[in-house]
């Protein structure tokens, strides 16, 4: 039998506030991990242009794993070469790729609980074994080296995540130095996926390859470039497993969008367009967390990356997906059940992302704060 | 460990293929799978207006599901509902779903050799177990109910393609559907690639379906369509696997490309301009069965679909690949080496792709002549 994988729950959120939407109500989008903005400006320019003169076939393009290696090295200092980088359609098949040709079925993969949906579930998908490992606030929702020291037997890998999906937190660069030391002793390979590079908003996020050169790198530009439905990501290996990973990229997927490749080159020279989307970011969050005390949600984590709150409603609610419904239903709000993120203490936490406009995050508290605080007078009662 | 598996071949050639141009020669590209024609018109107008008024975040166009059904309905006379198509970035990733959602680690899949390279090496990858049949001139290079029934033990799965990578063969109706009772009396499990479905040359393909519901189908836009850049293909289930397909899509690839979706929606309108590549292939494939003989090529299987002629070429060479680089070298005519498509005897064959302009094709066939000619002469001395 093939592998029982959970859908996403976030899905039927979104499928409720798409019905509401045509029923004409006002909806605020805070389930999906995306950003409402479009790609860069010029990037959509070249595309245009692309368009127009070329077929666009299966393709590779060369001048933009250059200049994915010159970021690696003006961002983290490191070194790489073009041959280490697959193009693949966004991060998900990059982490199928970076799973299916460095581990067997039957391998342990460490990862924390909460983390992203997809990772336990294309890890079961692979016949591989999840081992979700309980973070909580006390290690910011993050694996340690301690954690990872203490596992017994040692996992053949792990994937580690920051700044991480649902909980927006980062591990920090002593931090990550000491996880690299750890699993090079105890032989157990990392896997980093660095998909909210770009979207931090204390201290800039440090690559695991810069504590780690065998670290297996997933990313992708639906994030930090604003490019999600373009499906654009990169898988970054070792020299030597080069060769493996470019054989698995035929095989399994073929080539990445033509089009998004022209267009992901010039998104990566639109700096000043992009650190707007941040400057963003930084100003919801701020409202948001200023909003917090007024909601009764003072159990978050520390949102220092990404574009999401991870917010405890145990004192409200111990069925977070019957709640995010109510919330959508009563409110116009949309966010996503924590069951999607954490199979364990899910039922009691909602994550909401801040990837919206700033008179959205406006609006969507003005809804937020009556409605929270007669959920407060129900549980109260 | 990772499953080992083999490079794709005819990415060598095309390396070659790219630096002899860079080199100034006029290099004509039969060694791909793909059209050189681009999208439809209508489409590319369909993509410049999303491109400036569509953020374009993780979307699955429900109109382009719609209007598959009609597409099965219209060209098969078989109903299918949307619930039972899933959009995926083309039909390599569709493969991936088809195979990890139904078979498991150790299943036996049977399939044709010689085949398309990425069957093989996709059961690999997710360790499953390929069972190669060698299938010859007398079956038209593609299983049969009888080989089938021959199994001892009967197979988890079979992975059917007509028309056939590399050969181009068609497997009739009636054998279809012999096929699908031999199957389904044994309990194999049904995979149908209908990538090529729309090019045919005699009568028209029928789709699995329309003899064995359970079959699961895999389809794109990358062939008939035109739009292999664009990266979209789908998943076809029965109506009670659906919800499970939708989960690993989720899990393993998220969404597909959203340009394309709405691109390929109005594509699948563009009838006239498609019918006439298909026209431009009708004449190429004439033109080049008519210059075989004077290539002393007679020994090729029967190209009823598709846009590859499947050579035999071992009068030649015993080394396919050397005999690729050398016509390509020699006369700029860039073709396909049999080992990509069959491990055991493709070392006497080549394929070309006459998915190119019938100018293209005249030019190649008054290149390859005198090549042809004189390697008989070697050959013979």
């Amino acid at each position: 039998m093939s592998a029982q994988i959970d859908p996403f729950y976030a899905i039927s959120i979104s499928g409720l506030a798409q019905k509401l939407k045509a029923e004409g109500r006002q909806v605020i989008h805070m389930e999906f991990g995306q950003p409402s903005t479009g790609a860069p400006k010029a990037a959509i320019a070249r595309a245009h242009e692309v368009l127009d003169t070329e077929a666009m076939g299966y393709w590779e393009s060369a001048p933009l794993k250059a200049r994915i290696c010159r970021h690696y090295a003006e961002t983290y200092g490191v070194t790489v070469e073009p041959v280490q980088i697959t193009l693949t359609c966004g991060a998900s098949p990059a982490l199928v790729l970076a799973l299916s040709s460095t581990f067997k079925p039957g391998d342990v993969i460490a990862m924390a609980r909460p983390g992203y949906v997809a990772y336990r579930n294309t890890v079961k998908a692979l016949h591989m074994v999840p081992l979700e490992i309980a973070c909580g606030a006390e290690t910011r929702y993050q694996l340690t080296a301690e954690l990872l020291a203490g596992l017994d037997p040692a996992p053949a890998g792990v994937i580690l995540a920051s700044p991480a999906n649902p909980t927006g937190t980062v591990i920090p660069g002593d931090e990550l130095a000491r996880i690299a030391e750890v699993c090079r002793a105890r032989g157990i390979r990392i896997v980093s996926d660095e998909i909210y590079h770009g979207l931090s908003y204390a201290e800039p996020t440090r690559s695991m390859l810069e504590f780690e050169p065998t670290a297996i790198v997933v990313n992708s530009f639906s994030k930090y470039f604003s490019m999600a439905g373009w499906r654009l990501g990169w898988l970054l290996v070792p020299r030597d497993e080069a060769a493996r990973a470019i054989a698995y990229m035929g095989a399994l997927f073929l080539t990445a969008p033509a089009l998004a490749q022209h267009a992901g080159l010039v998104a990566m020279d639109c700096r000043d367009e992009l650190e707007g989307h941040v400057a963003t970011y930084r100003r919801n969050r701020e409202l948001l967390l200023e909003a917090l005390p007024a909601l009764g949600l003072q159990k978050i984590a520390p949102p220092d990356g990404a574009f999401y709150i991870w917010a405890d409603v145990g004192a409200l609610t111990d069925d977070s997906l019957a709640f995010c419904k109510r919330l959508l239903q009563d409110t116009g709000v949309a966010t996503a059940p924590g069951i999607d993120f954490d199979p364990v203490e899910g039922r009691r936490f909602i994550r909401m992302s801040f990837a919206v406009s700033t008179p959205e995050i406006e609006e969507a508290i003005r809804r937020m704060i009556p409605w929270f605080a007669e959920r407060r007078g129900a549980a109260a009662a």
